[in-house]
């Protein structure tokens, strides 16, 4: 087993190594005060400087408009999937969702409790290996916002366009925030999962368009209003602060390579290399439509699944991580996030060559 | 400035060094296996087996009957208030709560959008300086649950004995959970977030019955639901992986001190130094009634405003941190939780005669 493991895991996924050593001196002793990080109190000025940076780092580096909020909140995207629509929608009301996998199917469940949904579409028949593109769907006029899932974990697939529409999206980017540009007058909500682009597990980062915050009925709960949190910088309780502080140092460290445009080209680098691994032999087959296929989860699969064992195994032997297909889906995934070092691309590359050799 | 400082914030509060250390080595490389713990697959049989220790630590400190699921939540105490409420009241249920504070006002305001409350009791008139026995107050006879807080960190009481009632009690135990045995004889369900007694913000633990498991409402969402957690030993989606590590550490810290019996005797007698020092002199005068009075937030006044101003900026100066009351009381508060170290306390008080003999 080398030092560092190459980790390819959907998430929690890789972080700089740099990120982690700051992090842990971080924990035992905060900027030489005496006091470690996880210790201090959440009111602390120290604390506060460190909520601060890390969401102007939000705002600078994906270009938030100012009447937009950014919110640091816990439960992870599971809860946003309630939080939406407990927050949007109401008896009567009706959104528009696009099912293109495990995630936005669930965030259709939950958007049932609170109100009528249509589902504009759905790629379940093809085991979601595609996302729709514009035209493949109507939405129903009276939608007070239209859903998708920007990007598929567990099927590797990407919108590469916005759907759309003259409906308000609402976006759950939790796979691949901090990746690209996000067109904000397009968009009422997004929001994120931390532990795949941006940092540790326990924070998801919400942002969300100032106006839809006075929208909440009255009987929502005061932590599942998006104004609680707006009204208080994401301080109305003790928020998660050792992720929202590495979060801050990730998106410090993205800023340093030259932030989105910069990660931009070099996903891209790195997923060409991947499928052109995968186009270049019949022995490995994409799971996802080309015009479908993601930057950050690649799936594919072998001639037989005991040969997809046996890939893993030798893969793991020799130090990538991560490589097994979720359960739903099977076969092998590549999650190669920002983080990801090309690096460790290259050398799965040339590892798929040879293990093709071999067997 | 020295190099540690006597940490007596409410929370997050002060962590033992040793965790802190270990948790600062597995944030970079876990046991050696060359990944980081907050960049490792929550599915990972790497991190299971640091979920179900944390998991067994609880059980085995607290002594946890089987009958009660034990659950690493996410979204704080503050979550609780609702998801109590949501998940075992319902249209015509009721509650019964004790206000004691801050922390019981706030769950009463939740609880109320799910049922009907009967405020049973309340020392607001006397700035909530003391808790009730169990002869102040009755319950109704169709309540559902007695809901109390048993420390109230803001004004420093704690209840010493458990309310006598045949009613099934509900506790926020936040602030003085492992600090003494519980009866879970006389339990539906317990939490407690984190980041006072047991590790860093971004986790609450849940300690439920399992037939109230059952009870909840068609109508909520499936993250609200304590049935979706336990069903999933917490991981129905990503937990908060960091957190629950350190909990376990705090906890294995704890065990090796020698549990709750030991620690309960070391808070009694920290406690008592700094009760003594008040008790000993006019100039400083508590806050809580004596029979209600806190072994874990010891709140305090000098004879003017402008004195605890000076007495809290000198004692910032030689490194005790945290002193300053809350906003909402005033005055003084040490808040010193399990970790805080004996020898903290000591200083404190030795620094106390010395503001007092030169002011």
């Amino acid at each position: 087993m080398p030092d560092r493991i190459f980790n390819f895991s959907a998430g929690p996924g890789t972080l700089p190594m740099e990120v982690l050593e700051q992090a842990a001196r971080d924990v035992v002793n905060f900027n030489g005060k005496g006091i470690g990080l996880i210790e201090m109190s959440h009111r602390s000025k120290e604390f506060m400087a460190v909520a601060e940076e890390a969401e102007a780092l939000v705002r600078e580096l994906l270009q938030v408009p100012d009447n937009f909020k950014v919110l640091f909140l816990q439960g992870g995207a599971s809860t946003q999937f309630a939080m939406v629509p407990m927050n949007l929608l109401g008896p009567g009301k009706k959104a528009a969702y696009l099912n293109t996998g495990t995630w936005s199917n669930k965030a259709i469940k939950e958007a049932k409790f609170f109100g009528s949904v249509q589902v504009a579409y759905s790629s379940e028949e093809s085991v979601f290996n595609h996302v729709p593109s514009s035209e493949d769907y109507q939405v129903d006029d009276d939608t007070e916002y239209l859903y998708y899932v920007s990007n598929n974990t567990i099927y590797g697939t990407q919108f590469h366009e916005l759907p759309k529409t003259d409906k308000m999206l609402i976006c759950d980017m939790s796979s691949d925030i901090m990746s690209r540009p996000v067109d904000f007058s397009k968009f009422g909500l997004i929001f994120a999962g931390a532990q795949k682009n941006m940092g540790p597990a326990g924070c998801a980062v919400v942002i969300i368009r100032e106006d839809l915050l006075d929208r909440t009925p009255e009987n929502v709960p005061t932590m599942f209003r998006y104004k609680t949190h707006a009204d208080t910088g994401s301080m109305f309780n003790t928020p998660p602060c050792f992720s929202i502080h590495v979060i801050g140092l990730v998106l410090k460290w993205l800023k340093k390579l030259g932030g989105i445009p910069a990660i931009e080209k070099i996903n891209r680098d790195k997923a060409a290399l991947l499928y052109n691994a995968i186009d270049g032999t019949d022995f490995y087959r994409g799971h996802a439509l080309k015009s479908s296929r993601s930057l950050m989860n690649i799936t594919f699969n072998l001639p037989t699944p005991e040969l997809e064992a046996k890939f893993i195994a030798e893969a793991t032997a020799k130090g990538f991580d991560g490589l097994k297909g979720h359960r739903s889906v099977g076969g092998c995934r590549a999650s190669i996030y920002n983080a990801f070092p090309r690096e460790g691309v290259e050398k799965l590359v040339a590892f798929m060559r040879e293990f093709e050799k071999n067997n």
